[in-house]
């Protein structure tokens, strides 16, 4: 009981500083780069890989830092054993909220409206594949990470699929809910979210179809 | 044979991930630069390097993660034992399906035609001459990287090529082909293509003379 | 005894290299960045992240490498033991005078008067907010940072910290008093000073509080 | 006698490639970056960073990896025994050929001529104490790094010491001779030369003196 407390601290404190980075530093990037939309992506991203990191080395001990809803199901469905479900749904809570309480600091520490809707716009084909690349990309990394090196390879990841995919790679529910409560570069409207959310469910299926016709991770060769 | 068709698949869905991500992020680092090729080229650097250390960490136990023609000749040259042309072939055949498979996912969703040529004339003798600098540099990392830093070292050795060589680094047929389908910075005119496979090659045979010069790498005191 | 001199030596000399960097860096960064501020603080990012890591490494084994006050009260008050307050002052001390010479010596690098003092005002509910967050994040980094990463994860959180907090992360009182030397986008008014200090402190008892929430480091199961 | 030529070997190719890759980043960069200098060595920084953690990773276990006479004499000095002079003699000649044939290699993909001299003046009170800063970092650096970590950590601190030192941190004579051969950003004039060498040997000298005050590496508690 005590610990699944601690789990739950662990996702909503890790989600909501790891939406705290990805939306302050959007602030600030937009704030500083004086319209050039390219070097404050690369902030964006330099400050989101680095938070990344650090998140899931410190809290991954504590909670497995998922701080994502699409790599709690993944992983409670790949996984086996009783009461997955509802530790599952508590672990969706505390991610929602941590991503609520994060955009709120963001917001508060550079003097915005805690609480405001983003007004853009992000709906295409294009980005809708984008998503969903990402998300199962990021399923083959959890699923498949080297002992130790998942901290440094999912940040890594997420810092390449910034650039790479079309829609600079959500690849998370939780993110979406934040990102909606920040009108930058980095936001979302809330029209936008829940096809997005569709894509990176879908994604995360193929993730998972995808690392099981790779074989067994035990069966490396490490 | 199970194992040779997971390896196939490795091959496969690694490069066309790291020509997705060559491609995608040359799209967006240009959509979002305003002009200046420098900030494009380090944003495609650091997605570049981000995405191959994760490809080699995941799926370097499935297959070796070699993801280049001139890395599986090399290996297969420098190993020894029966039926390794036909698994080379195979090798090479995955990889160059994979670098199509992966610039048309990259075109599709940047909302591109998913099939084009590139039109990016890249013909010069510096230009052949760092192709094949680049090339044999890496096969001196990837013959001699200590065990377990093979991903940092491949990784972080192509950001570095990607500015010092006058190319840009493709050092990889694979990579060739894949650039060629895309009219970006990052593509590569197909009449162009012919000498940088062959001066890739030619680098390959340097760094496995240069490797064997400095000594076989178990005499390594750690 | 020795070795408490050589602590002592180490704090110093550390924290002096670590304000040479962060003024140094902002200095060269402002100059050569044409204007474009986020260019200059992503050049001050990667210097200190950089140097962040190697001082920790190289001095950690010998002092611990706090080289900021908040971080040497809080170990001492989460620590046990007799004589703990007089070595924290020490410590503090050692710190306070490494980062006036770090900035005097980065500040004669620059042929730039070796004292004098920064008319950058920071002054904002918004600032002190961020510092108190980028201190507990700081802390709850510290206390929890798996073995023989302390210095990646420290050095990595100083990086998003940087971007995502609306004062760019001091983090650190010893980093003010240093910062207060340099009239550079780096740099910090006096009359700012104590404000923020507090900051820091306060959110360094924040980060004790949320390390204990999340319960003992040593029931984590690596 | 065998190995004795292989370490030369390696002194040389480790020494050619350093250079061409610090100097090929700098065209490169000085051409891509459109007149904002900070972008310029954003680019070089991170191509030397990736290149010196890749050359000492691989050539390490060779030659030690010196690639550079300050570090070379250093650990002639700081060692023991019987013909250490000659040694570091042929030490030092194999890294000047090697810096002059990177010069030239850099030079000739970018289609320069192969031999010329920089006319780019460096030559102020602050450029040599910042040489003397970064040697005397750079020798602690080597002389304490942790086992196993000597590339990440010194590769690190020349990261930053790009950007925190007054000259741009050259730290190395093989350095200071091959960029005499490159009239770009990244060049020194011929007549700067002497001047900076002095002063690189001048902090060697510190930096022995330093990590003497530290006490035995080897009493480190790891």
């Amino acid at each position: 009981m005590r610990n699944l407390r601690r789990e739950l601290f662990a996702e909503f404190i890790g989600t909501a500083l790891l939406l705290c980075a990805v939306i302050g530093s959007g602030i600030m990037a937009e704030r500083l780069s004086a319209g050039n939309t390219g070097v404050a992506l690369l902030a964006n991203t330099l400050a989101t890989v680095f938070i990344l990191y650090v998140l899931i080395e410190v809290l991954g001990p504590v909670s497995g830092a998922h701080f994502n809803p699409v790599v709690s199901v993944v992983l409670a469905v790949a996984g086996a054993g009783e009461g997955r479900a509802r530790r599952t749904a508590l672990f969706i809570a505390a991610q929602l909220a941590g991503a609520i309480a994060g955009a709120a600091l963001a917001n508060a520490m550079f003097d915005l409206s805690l609480l405001h809707a983003s007004s853009k716009m992000r709906a295409s084909p294009g980005q809708w594949l984008a998503e969903a690349v990402a998300a199962a990309g990021l399923i083959v990394v959890v699923l498949r990470a080297p002992r130790g090196r998942a901290a440094a390879l999912v940040a890594s990841y997420i810092g390449a699929a910034y650039w790479f995919t079309a829609s600079t790679s959500f690849a998370n529910p939780a993110a979406v809910l934040g990102r909606m409560m920040s009108d930058t570069f980095a936001g979302i409207a809330p029209a936008s979210a829940a096809a997005f959310v569709a894509a990176q469910f879908a994604g995360g299926a193929v993730g998972m179809a995808v690392s099981r016709m790779l074989g067994p991770p035990d069966a490396q060769a490490g």
